[in-house]
């Protein structure tokens, strides 16, 4: 079958590989559309992301839709002709993070796309059934793959405890940004105010259910959010910029007793936080990782038409222009690119 | 003043009472709609709900919004010309419920058309100002009134953790079960089954939402709900019946772990429960009371259209017409009705 | 290995089966210890709870603990010698209750001495590693053996939240009352009233923390309850009993707010329960099943001594001598009897 | 009556003020014990703490006890001779905060000796009695004083979900580090790691429960948890010490997905912390503030014996000696110093 894979920085090689045989509990999925994440273009970029370091050729990918061509002899849920978002993590069910129903911080989770772990650059993936999940019909795989971001955003929306009334601000307005803000309006948030650096991001935010919006390269969060919430401050704070002057600013802008949620991963690791008003407000400021339990809740919101995905796309392009894929969506105003996957 | 006060079961007396003065932290409003609630029928045809006694001619209707006509020297929020939505009940923010955070239980509570405290059929009411709520140009004092109702079910989607993707079945088509259906809808829920014996009230559920809808009366309601969820069971089942077969139930439509708000009074009072499904399947049985801190967000949903009120009205008449208006809102079919007060 | 079968109501037999070997991932366990449960006495008795039956010969017993004498080859936290207590119930670790966080509520789950899984009246036992837990040395096997009925304490004192200073009310002092009671000890809880209709429990049960034991055959347990809360009623009741009467008037002896546990599995399955009461004060009635992620905590409380869990012992008797070890277990003062597993 | 109060930086002046009549909802309290806090401490060298100045007098204090003199007219829970500790903030019980269960958030308290609310250096304190609390016959003054320090240690072990068996590491060994010592070995906490600097305070830690101290003038904390933890991380971290390097190094000995409690004001308003160890762990890192309904769970706690307060206790001196009492306090190894009350 078709891949492509990472070699080193910068480089893909477009190769065959045999195609891989359902195991007893798995799919094999004919793969239709693959988004390209940040943390893709990181890999391509630099070989690596901290710790995770591309040592033999990986294939890239995590956001996936397919359809069902072959299914393990255990598989009971899923047919052949099934279309299905694939969850990119799957883990390991058995150690204390998994028994105590965090699973998205399993230390044993194979995860697509992260090394060693392959992801979904492929004409063919077999992969765990319980993590594929069928698309209704109103669902097209272009939109289920965008399911993974949507998962961050139903996350983060949880690890925030968002709910009806609550006002928000989210710091960023990239896919993950884009994602906790149709979360939140789909959990029924009252205002949501969204920063970023890019008029046209912020003109797509505000399309997609912002109450306000801001500019900060050209005004003061601080002073934007105090006059959008009568100087109060916002209920929840979700961090999706990685930017430390926004992060280091949220227990600034969140109301007494609120809450900030982190997404963003940051270049430089040590953030000044202002611990005197993280006490005095008595603030809770919470990591979000991943996601878990959100795949069938993504589709239910999708089917219902409850959000909508895919005014985030910028661009669809097929899998044997990856490397232009890859620098069209490193341009500022790009949120998301989408792969075609097709035999070469 | 002209009020209109119940001096025994059945009999309204139209009479006149002095205009109050608004204390200093209160403001007077002059009253344009009132709802009329189950509760008001209750006292109207009994005289009584339980302990509590119409012992002396009682102004019932707790369900009001109307205009500022003073305010009290304290007050900063609120200006005469405001349109405001009262919140009928004032707690004493001293007790061991109010000092932790449950409000509602305040054993203290001023709690509007409740023996001894007087409600909104008057041309004016001074209340506290913290409990009264500006209404934002797009929402109607018309649609204001209906903030109680739509309070008591943000309150049971509160308490039923309601948010994204959950399934819930909401029992009873009443003004109750519909504003569960418009605060689950508005939470993010997924399928929304609804329940009653009444087509009419089952076709506007469906209108505001409901994906399933069942006649009890013709249709097996565990059948119903196990072909709606895949054998599954839902993860929420909110109880606004009242009755004691649709209370029995809950336990056997309610998936494993799941959780069960009731709101609705029944008539007998001890209602058989199975405890060895409640054990087997861990499930939460939750009362839901009345509501709190909900009026902000109550407002704010219908201010930005994600929850619509109006359509659970049937019918609106005058405050001298307050007889013929009870005994019109006792119909089968009728959801809701809304008492306009005017000078006599 | 020598074994003792239950092969039909009454009747145990006393034989061989081949000694297991343990999995990959299993320990063979040697047992020392194995507690008589009230489930292992309604086995004995009737051949049957619910809709569990026992259609082929069963070994009962699921309290149990004893020494590693093999190691599965992928084990690596456990060695030859180890004293452990083993978990009784073993999780699918896939389902949508174990990625969730409910592992208690698999419906995959293989539990011992419930029908048709074989439990640990046995000389040998090859058991999951992962549920297997190491007693430190100051921990025997005789109290290891009892981190099962702790566990159902711990569990059923997370669902009711008994943290510092919190009023409760415990109904019911056998095994399960008991190990409630000293779990909320263990949590700081306040007042701890028992209840019961064997003064010789009550008495256990004061010397091990109660504050208040009430004898329901003698006194009225909402005036006790009253009397010592200054009418205030507990802010938790824990249901131990499976009493139908003690389930009905949780309600009432339960503050405003407050929370109702129960774990205790009834004969009648419909149990009266005043919904408008639980209304009215807006409770929360939760089921407790089995545990979760508790042997670690339990066998720490242990350790330290903040629990004793051996007073609860009224005997032990050699496993050749099972039916009569079952039979004094029956009787009305014991709260525990304890086995002993040797070769015949 | 004899007072004490603070004219300027490090100046008491002792003087007379007229003795204060209870108002209706008051009682009117002899004072007898009253403990030095860190904050009175910083407002004794500096004058201020933060925004808060002294610019006029103040008498400073805050941890009280003493008898009930006189009783307001509305007031039936207290009588004369009753002994009583005193919660020194009073909320306003209506601003949003209070009215959301966060009345330690409430902007308009009166909070004892911050600037411009007096304290309880007095003979005579009239307070609010539903912020005082009987003390019963087992529990004296002294230790009713230290409720106010056993609260900001419950709270925060409330902050941070300590419960049954879990893991911990206080850093701090100061009044509140050790008082969350006390709370959390009284919630059941398993293992409890405290770290400090001072010997000698490390000594008392261990005797009041610590399992293992770590003086982190000489051993890396790092290294010190995980050769406690098997690696792992504990549960919870309660940070008590305000130290900036104790502070960053949370994230790291706390394990996937743990909380990290923050009590401690900082010299350094911004801290670095490790965001992308926040987000990739998922942690909580929450501010306690204060402390909200635990006057009467302390008082339970001390009543019972769960928990000791008076070894935390160095010395005890009379008001008027109070200078020297405020220096023998901030020598390094003092934990605690009382100041007893009499006439002048």
């Amino acid at each position: 079958m078709y891949i492509v894979e990472l070699t080193e920085p910068t480089n893909f090689e477009h190769s065959q590989r045999p195609r891989p045989s359902p195991g007893a509990e798995e799919v094999l999925v004919r793969m239709n559309h693959v988004g390209i994440c940040g943390s893709d273009i990181h890999y391509f970029q630099h070989g690596r992301i901290g710790e995770y370091v591309v040592e033999s050729p990986l294939i890239l990918g995590h956001e996936s839709a397919g359809e069902v061509v072959a299914v393990g002899r255990d598989v009971e849920h899923l047919s052949v002709g099934d279309r299905v978002a694939l969850e990119p993590g799957v883990p390991c069910g058995e150690c204390v993070r998994c028994r105590t129903g965090s699973y998205n911080l399993c230390p044993e989770v194979v995860f697509m796309a992260t090394p060693p772990d392959d992801g979904a650059f492929a004409e063919f993936v077999a992969w765990d059934a319980d993590f594929a999940y069928r698309l209704p019909a109103s669902v097209s795989t272009r939109a289920g793959a965008l399911c993974e971001p949507l998962s961050v955003g139903i996350h983060a929306t949880r690890r925030g405890e968002i709910g009806l009334g609550d006002s928000v601000l989210v710091t960023g307005a990239g896919p993950i940004g884009m994602m906790v803000l149709k979360a939140a309006r789909a959990a029924g948030a009252g205002d949501i105010i969204v920063s970023d650096v890019v008029p046209s991001k912020l003109a797509r935010a505000e399309k997609a259910g912002a109450t306000t919006t801001v500019n900060v390269a050209e005004e003061d969060l601080s002073d934007a959010v105090a006059a959008a919430t009568d100087d109060n401050g916002v209920d929840i704070v979700v961090e999706a910029s990685g930017a430390a002057a926004a992060i280091t600013s949220t227990t600034d802008v969140v109301r007494r007793g609120g809450t900030i949620v982190c997404i963003g991963l940051t270049q430089d690791d040590d953030i000044p936080i202002s611990m005197n008003e993280l006490v005095d407000k008595e603030l809770d400021l919470r990591g979000s990782f991943r996601f878990k339990n959100t795949y069938s809740d993504a589709i239910s919101l999708l089917e219902r038409g409850a959000v909508e995905v895919e005014d985030i796309i910028d661009f669809e392009m097929p899998m044997n222009d990856l490397t232009a894929a890859f620098e069209r969506a490193q341009e500022p105003d790009v949120i998301k690119g989408i792969v075609t996957v097709d035999s070469e």
